[in-house]
């Protein structure tokens, strides 16, 4: 059988796991949705999302086709296609139905994982997980469809299978089509991120400040109108925001390896046809993997959801093994090499192999040192603790400095990885080592995209006065999974670093002539350098000066409802009296607490958060998006250096924000574990200034580990896509002047 | 007359600088020292500092021999000789030296201004910049004496002066012995930085947070303890190790254009001579400048500071002009050109004047916009301050993406500067921008130090309790020179930068062989970009953890003894309820006060910050110094990429640091300036919740712009410095392998 023909599996299974997601979308319809209470919460929840999406989406429509337009309008026949246009809506469009699909039934579980809370923790977690599981087959599943359906097309168009053994010009073409879908994905996955990111956390700073610090009402009470805003946000940011991130990362994995697969010396199709075939293996791993995630009433569901993630990856090596031998040796069949080592000589299935290996290792050492310096009672934590006793200014300074120090090892890792893929197959096995992180996404985007809704649960299960031992079962599903999100977090990154330095090779092997280089002494390459370091810096500012605004707006407009509605006032007074005596509230006052919450105006809030993010995710969307062509057109050797300075302090910048913001959180929760002592030797526990200074410290994380952080993996990789798309047109340029 | 007879020049203008320095102490020495009280305070402060400095130069003495002993070991006699371990010892030497005299004059300096400040501005003004003037001049002095005269004598050493219009190999040879100066002056500028940057902020922070925020007295008041070391931290930080830092800048900006010009095409000597000649000028116009320092009463401090200092800056244009003119013509006659173009055709004098021109007009640039984002009423310190109505965590946020932002535009103007210099005059111009920048140290530092000395003779004035309008006087110094300060701040980063790339280039020339290129595609470089792009952060999480810590310390021991000293306890209750009740201390009361003020245990204070500096500093300046070694001797490529990523991150983080520190600090003061307002509506003016966000802002700001923020320049050129002094070695070992 010739290899082509095994490509129609690819598409394939990504249908396999719409099926899934769809199977698994009407079982979770199918359970209850507790009772009414809830299902008004989780309904006012559902339409603020909703009304997020469709916001967000009619903004990025129209960006939507006035970048495909000026696709097609400058795309140069030669290299490439006005066809570059359909890739880019097609990955836009997938991008942008698998984050829709995934919210829309988050919203959906969250409620119904309340409900099954409320008669145990096992039945809580396998409708939280299977809620996590849709997003995560709705991104691999477009994904490859999408993909995988295009990949053929273009095939079938552009005859790219006649030069299998000739120069790989057409193929060649092919993928630098292609490459326009991974430019569509990776454009809404940043303005969602961003979006989302401004969202979830103008809403967070907004209710914690006002709520828990001033007016002192529990997390999450219903009596403060940013809660809704708040849970909204938890889908807007951590479920749509993370699920279009992790389909750009998917994607641009598999597509770095493809160009690089595509110009590698013989340029054979198996090269470029690999990554796909073992992302569609990954998919029924995952999707096996999924059910391995049980547990009895009792068990630990940790155990559950490690089992389940740990053990697909695991099954994904021989598998993986099984793949590239069949590539490999189907490439010698037909008398060349797929590819040529450093040394010239045909790569064996071993040494691929041993490049997959170093990027797992790396991704799982990264994960374990990132799961170090965010977790309670090791050092880093203890640190920001003990600092934490002399107040707010030196949390802070703490904090910073275990964020910066925290990128010292996951580097050194990277570079690592770097080393000995290159060593054991070239660029080639940079890309693949990337890929073979990323080639469970199905099953790992479940785990992840399982925490925000068990949080939203959490949060039903507190506002609508569900028992105290619900909140803990929802608590407890939150707070598990952690260092598998720990894991995957380490995954995101060194695969961001890797897919960016294949994309990067991509677009050198597409930007210049033969003879041409990117010496990092030309001084045009230097000022890329310089302006490329200064992105990421500037970006963020943008994204976290966005976050500062929107939670002003936020806490001006709480103040005012908790001043200006005079049931409400008092009703706050009622909590905060029982909270300080330490009693429930008596049934009247119950009553009058009731009323008084739905006297709050909710919408307000939600629409305060929603106009925010959407106006304001434009600019920085932007700056990513026309810098590198801007530089471009100045100098294809500048924008070379722009990407090479944005790889580098974007990542430090990635890390650290991830990290302290991780560190403070968790510091924030350790001092809260403490034992009370309000002395000023002692100067622990909740109530505690060491416990305010804990929770400034935690604000000033979210905005860094929710919304700047995550985005800059994306903002690297979508410069280095939109150079790859525009160097053929650039050179084309430089030839003509 | 032959040029080479000009060089005996350029030691003969250091020692003018070295007597200017000698008769303006005398001076300072003959002016009044105030009464008693004040004496005894500035003598506690003097013995602080001097304590300190023999602490830490006990440690670097032991580290300088070691090196020193290194580098003549593995000296390659081919291309250097084991005389750079002379050149390390005395570049070292010379920079400790005026490290040495600048703050022993600073400390004389700060109580006599004090004291003149009793009978007026403008004698006040005269003392504190004399003062600054010593230390401007004792540095560059001692730094055109040492590397003057060394320079003679290598030249004679090595009849470098035979092959004039040959390769240039005994040229080459002599600069690179130079190299060992520069990277003395550098080692001791970090160490210098980082000790005393820990000393400074660790005293300030713990004297602000335990005085102002806890215990309610007022800055600098004499019954903190901490306050003597807080006042000490301003001379061993802000005078000592502000020296020696511009120390380094200076000699590494007359070394990278000496270097360039040795190995420029034709390797002529003028192009090696001319930076020391205009070094040597600028020190006469400096000294000039200083006599236009000067006012009326009632006069503006400010115009007197920037007529010395711009109008310095102005006449060395003309000055320069003729100095290149004279270099190229005198080239032309010996009948090879100075050094070429990129046409190959000989450079001009206009050509190097413009690259002089692009530096000094971005250094100025950059200045005004540093200026405009630490300025109390422009925007970005508005958004602080409004952002601080909602609490510290706002607060915070706001400053760090007041920060982040504040990246973008002085990147720009760095990238057009070298884009211009090197379009004009090839990397040679670059250089020479860097130079043209630092010409004029002399005064620039004298106006920079003078800083300082206003500081402490405000504190002096707080302690020592001289009536108010003494210290109304004291506080109008040290607020003026601002602007001077901003753009000497715009100066060190944009020299910086610029110096770092003309040492890398160098690095480039003398570590590499023909035809072998750093390219960004290769992943050694790839690697050595990632982990240079880590070191600054991991550099400077080391200084905030140290600053942090040693606060920590100063905290506890400040907290012990007001509790634990009963007089003192009891002074504190007298104080704030004079306060509180806004009016004098009676008689008795101030008696008593007085008496406590005797029993604090200001030695424990200052004991704790030497130790914990000198300890911390060790680590993050070995890091420095080790990296480069380790990564260049695994790889000379890796070690280019190293080098081009810590500067890419280092200078990002530089002006972040700086900058979010400069604007967190003026957004505590206009938050000082506002009209008292506690309501939650107002919110504003001292001792409301916006002033103790923003004091909380300020704090976080300290480490930032006074520990880690400017080490990091010193980091960039040390680094590069170490490759270059290794090059050879490095070349050879790979030669001989």
């Amino acid at each position: 059988m010739p290899i082509q023909n095994l490509l129609y599996a690819v598409p394939a299974c990504g249908a396999l796991a719409l099926l899934y997601a769809a199977f698994t979308t009407a079982w979770i319809s199918r359970q209850d949705a507790g009772n009414q209470r809830m299902q008004g919460i989780a309904e006012q929840i559902f339409r603020g999302a909703m009304a997020f999406l469709a916001a967000e989406y009619k903004v990025l429509a129209l960006f939507v086709v006035v970048i495909a337009g000026l696709l097609v309008l400058t795309a140069d026949p030669t290299t490439s296609s006005p066809m570059i246009g359909l890739s880019f809506v097609s990955g836009a469009l997938c991008s942008a139905l698998a984050g829709f699909f995934g919210m829309r039934v988050a919203t959906r579980a969250n409620v119904r994982t309340a409900a099954a809370a409320r008669s145990g923790l096992s039945p809580a977690l396998s409708v939280a997980f299977r809620g996590g599981a849709v997003m995560g087959m709705c991104v691999v599943g477009l994904g490859l469809v999408g993909f995988g359906a295009l990949f053929l097309f273009y095939l079938g168009q552009f005859d790219a299978l006649a030069d299998v053994d000739g120069s790989a010009q057409e193929l060649t073409r092919v993928v630098n089509l292609l490459a326009g879908f991974s430019m569509g994905a990776s454009s809404i996955a940043l303005f969602a991120r961003v979006g989302g990111g401004i969202y979830t956390k103008a809403a967070d700073v907004g209710a914690d400040l006002v709520g828990k610090v001033e007016a002192g009402i529990p997390e999450d009470h219903f009596l403060n109108p940013a809660t809704i805003a708040d849970n909204v946000g938890d889908n807007v940011g951590d479920v749509a925001g993370m699920g279009a991130d992790l389909f750009e990362s998917y994607i641009g994995a598999i597509l770095g390896t493809m160009v690089l697969g595509a110009v590698a010396a013989s340029g054979k199709l198996e090269a470029a046809i690999l990554p796909l075939l073992i992302a569609g293996a990954g998919i029924v791993v995952s999707i096996l993997g999924t059910f391995f995630v049980r547990t009895k009433e009792g068990g630990n569901p940790q155990v559950a959801l490690d089992t389940g993630s740990f053990g697909a990856a695991f099954v994904m090596l021989p598998i993986s093994w099984l793949i590239i031998d069949y590539c490999v040796k189907s490439a010698a069949a037909n008398g060349t090499p797929m590819i040529l080592t450093h040394g010239a000589a045909p790569i064996t299935t071993m040494a691929l192999m041993w490049a997959i290996v170093a990027g797992l290792v790396a991704g799982v050492a990264i994960g374990l040192v990132t799961g170090y310096y965010c977790s309670k009672g090791k050092r880093p934590v203890n640190s920001i603790v003990a600092q934490s006793k002399t107040g707010p200014a030196t949390n802070i300074i703490a904090g910073i400095g275990v964020g910066f120090e925290s990128t010292a090892i996951p580097i050194v890792l990277i570079a690592g990885a770097i080393y000995l893929a290159n060593d054991f197959a070239g660029l080639y096995g940079v890309a693949l080592a990337a890929l073979g992180m990323l080639s469970t996404t199905g099953i790992q985007l479940a785990v992840d995209a399982y925490g925000p809704i068990s949080d939203n649960a959490g949060g039903i299960a507190e506002m609508s006065g569900l028992p105290p031992e619900v909140r803990g079962r929802t608590d407890n599903l939150d707070a598990v999974g952690n260092t598998t999100a720990a894991i995957g977090k380490g995954f995101a990154i060194a695969s961001a670093a890797l897919a960016a330095l294949s994309l990067f090779a991509a677009f050198r092997n597409v930007g210049f002539r033969p003879g041409e280089e990117l010496m990092l002494t030309n001084p045009e390459v230097l000022i890329g350098l310089l302006i490329g370091g200064m992105l990421p810096f500037l970006f963020s500012a943008m994204a976290m000066k966005a976050v500062g605004s929107a939670a002003m707006d936020m806490i001006t407009e709480v103040r005012r409802q908790f001043r200006e509605i005079p049931v409400l006032r008092s009703a706050l007074g009622l909590v905060t009296k029982a909270e300080h005596e330490n009693r429930d509230l008596t049934a009247e006052e119950e009553r009058q607490v009731l009323e008084a919450g739905s006297k709050t105006e909710v919408e307000r809030c939600v629409a305060i958060s929603t106009q925010a993010s959407i106006r304001r995710m434009i600019a920085p969307g932007l700056l990513a998006l026309i810098s590198p062509v801007v530089v471009g057109l100045w100098s294809r050797f500048a924008l070379g250096g722009l990407l090479a300075g944005t790889l580098v302090s974007g990542v430090m910048l990635a890390i650290f924000m991830s990290n302290a913001g991780g560190a403070w959180d968790n510091a924030k929760k350790q001092v809260e574990d403490q034992k009370k002592d309000n002395s000023q030797e002692g100067n622990s526990g909740k109530g505690s200034d060491r416990h305010k200074a804990a929770v400034i410290g935690d604000t000033v994380g979210d905005p860094f580990k929710d919304t700047a952080g995550p985005s800059l993996n994306i903002l690297i990789k979508l410069m280095t896509i939109v150079a790859v798309v525009i160097a053929p047109t650039l050179l084309k340029m430089a030839s003509g002047s």
